[in-house]
């Protein structure tokens, strides 16, 4: 894409009622619009950044038997009369509208109780058995603190995926792999490293859950990390001595971090089929009530934590992986016709080798180009200039590390 | 994708309560599910008609030089206010909630004022102009009547167009272009030669706009339509001499249908651009507001009008392009392992040759394999039996016109 197509600008200032380090940049770098607290749009190069994170999470959940569907905002009292949380002292953060002919509606915070009360009509028997359901789909929550950027908002998309299991057996062999699947999310994300599996307080059906939890120095948790395990346990649960019997981590080797929780993973048990009557009918014909799990993840949490852990004092740095392009292309040309000549050649190129590029074709000073580079943070930088045209070379300048590399016309071409 | 992957189910009756034919086939054949009068949910199969049609639409707004963002549904009601849209009375069907701090928000039902607004940080000169924004996002409708299945509904994605331009002229030369990527995303779709660009009521700055409409016997619109000049002319305007004195459309020649409107494209003017401070300087510097037109289209409407259309007394007809898939495989194997075994291979060979086959392995009968077929309403229903084993023959069947050919493999896997 050429940056002049591109409708948004680059900021000096990010607004100043914003205090998070994600959002400052993002909205500089034009990939997202702040509507109000805790309410953001995303903006052409946000939304690709988003859509190359979904797609991941997608393919992992595709890969784990996931069925995709899509739920919706408005939701039905009635469904979570029967669970027991539509009053607001059961869930805090409900936000709730009317409708004009009179009764009241929930905008999803989560969406057990639909999908519960959907499988209803699909599960009958134990052949039905197991069913993986996911979507990509907005929750609303009425957060009475909204400060830390995309990574806390009133409205965003979630990926949740549901698991529907006969017995608690083989809910634990789906929940191994859906904790699998998500390290290797996080993997592919750029924050492999930076994230644990956390012991973290459970429900009513089992003791604990599990939260991914990404070190993060702006984050809301506190962790205490096992790292010879490459596990951690939630400040929560920490003084629960239930935590070690079970589990077999020392308590002593744990080490405090300030983190992000990123994902979470939780057994339901049947707390949700019993209460919306979701049973099938085992060999036996006996009547049995279906096993539950739920797994979260945030994309645009997931987003931001990015942006708080990667970015340095210029600006983003994205993985390849996630990134808007791959190549920023900039032209360092003045005046100068055959060097905008050659850049735009090498330009039509790229894409012809489906290189993704944005290519800086604008007419600015070149220390504006190189300001905005680092602000957008796409992975390559690839300069053509002066030199280009007289030695053929190429400046190949990776963002992540500053290092600089002079390559010819072919290797820019087989990045 | 295999039939007993798959965990939605047919059925032989729609809920009692739903009138509109497009529901009930829709919730018979397992692509959606109604979880309130006006709000349906989308399950794998109907997620991926309304992803095809997405793609389609997506494809013809990139082609005239649309950019895609994502905007939100929580709207802050100053915006509103400016435009003077708040009020229950100016917009008769908002959703409207409340923040935990106090304060009311409102659930996005069109996106006219967060766009105009965010554009202005973006657009300071001519020089940013022209801009073409959209995107896909879901539009809130407190609507007293939802008795039309997917065509109508309370909740519903709208991919929304909006552009800005420096003047009248430079609109209208993208306002027609607009007009022809509609047309021809009406025409891939399959509604192409049933669709009329037909002239409507228009608002504060043009007289007129323009709705697409497609002949369908379940419409909540009258046209009259002009058959040599493809043009038609909506029942609220047809009685306005105007109409055929700037048009030059001959009143007599009109015929008289029943439509649905599957699209719409309105000229603005500076109707918003005035009241939120959208202005730009022009050459000489003078302060201008910027001209703008929207553009919409449903693609949950028009899968409804699809099935509303083209479906007959057995089931649905997809055309191929928006088609959950294109083949449907059906084993009529019975107990014989040759037939189940030949099935499997040519399923694998299927997609190895990129063709989205669905495969019905599943062990039910041939007249339960043909009904669900039927309903599904693929465009290719390949069935391997007996016969294929002793002859090498596979019968295939269009489910449009119900013509049957034998083929060769070879030829199946070139479909």
């Amino acid at each position: 894409m050429k940056q002049s197509f591109l409708f948004t600008k680059t900021r000096r200032e990010a607004p100043a009622d914003e205090q998070s380090k994600n959002a400052k940049l993002l909205i500089r770098a034009g990939y997202i619009h702040k509507e109000m607290a805790g309410v953001y749009s995303y903006l052409p190069l946000g939304l690709r950044v988003l859509n190359n994170i979904i797609e991941i999470i997608r393919k992992e959940m595709n890969t784990i038997g996931g069925e995709e569907v899509l739920l919706t905002t408005l939701q039905d009292p009635e469904i979570w009369k029967k669970s027991g949380r539509w009053d607001d002292k059961d869930i805090d953060i409900w936000f709730k509208t009317k409708l004009k002919n009179g009764g009241e509606l929930g905008l999803g915070n989560t969406h057990e109780e639909e999908i519960t009360a959907l499988m209803t009509e699909q599960i009958a028997s134990y052949k039905d058995l197991p069913q993986y359901i996911y979507q990509f789909q907005n929750k609303f929550r009425n957060e009475s603190r909204a400060k830390s950027g995309i990574m806390r908002t009133r409205e965003f998309i979630m990926k949740d995926l549901y698991s529907f299991s006969a017995d608690a057996a083989s809910h634990n062999e789906f929940y191994e792999r859906a904790s699998l699947a998500y390290e290797k999310i996080f993997a592919q994300v750029g924050i492999g490293t930076k994230t644990y599996r956390t012991i973290a307080s459970g429900g009513s059906f089992s003791k604990y859950s599990h939260e991914f939890q990404t070190i993060c120095e702006t984050g809301e948790d506190i962790i205490y990390i096992d790292d010879k395990k490459r596990i951690a346990v939630n400040k929560e649960v920490y003084d629960d001595p239930e935590v070690y019997a079970t589990t077999g981590i020392d308590k002593k080797v744990l080490r405090k971090e300030r983190a992000v929780e990123v994902g979470n993973i939780f057994t339901l048990g049947t707390r949700y089929s019993d209460a919306l009557g979701l049973i099938y009918k085992d060999m036996e014909g006996k009547n049995i009530p279906v096993f539950m799990g739920s797994y979260g993840i945030g994309p645009g949490r997931i987003m931001g934590t990015l942006v708080e852990v990667l970015s340095d004092e210029k600006g983003i740095v994205w993985p390849e992986a996630v990134a808007p392009f791959k190549v920023h292309l900039l032209a360092l040309a003045g005046v100068d016709e055959d060097i905008r000549t050659y850049a735009q050649k090498l330009y039509e190129d790229m894409i012809k080798k489906g290189i993704e590029v944005l290519y800086d074709n604008r007419d600015v000073r070149a220390g504006e180009k190189f300001a905005d580079s680092d602000l957008l943070g796409i992975p390559w930088r690839v300069i053509v200039g002066k030199d280009t045209l007289t030695s053929g070379n190429i400046e190949v300048v990776s963002r992540a590390d500053g290092t600089t590399e002079k390559k010819t016309r072919a290797e820019v071409l087989a990045l």
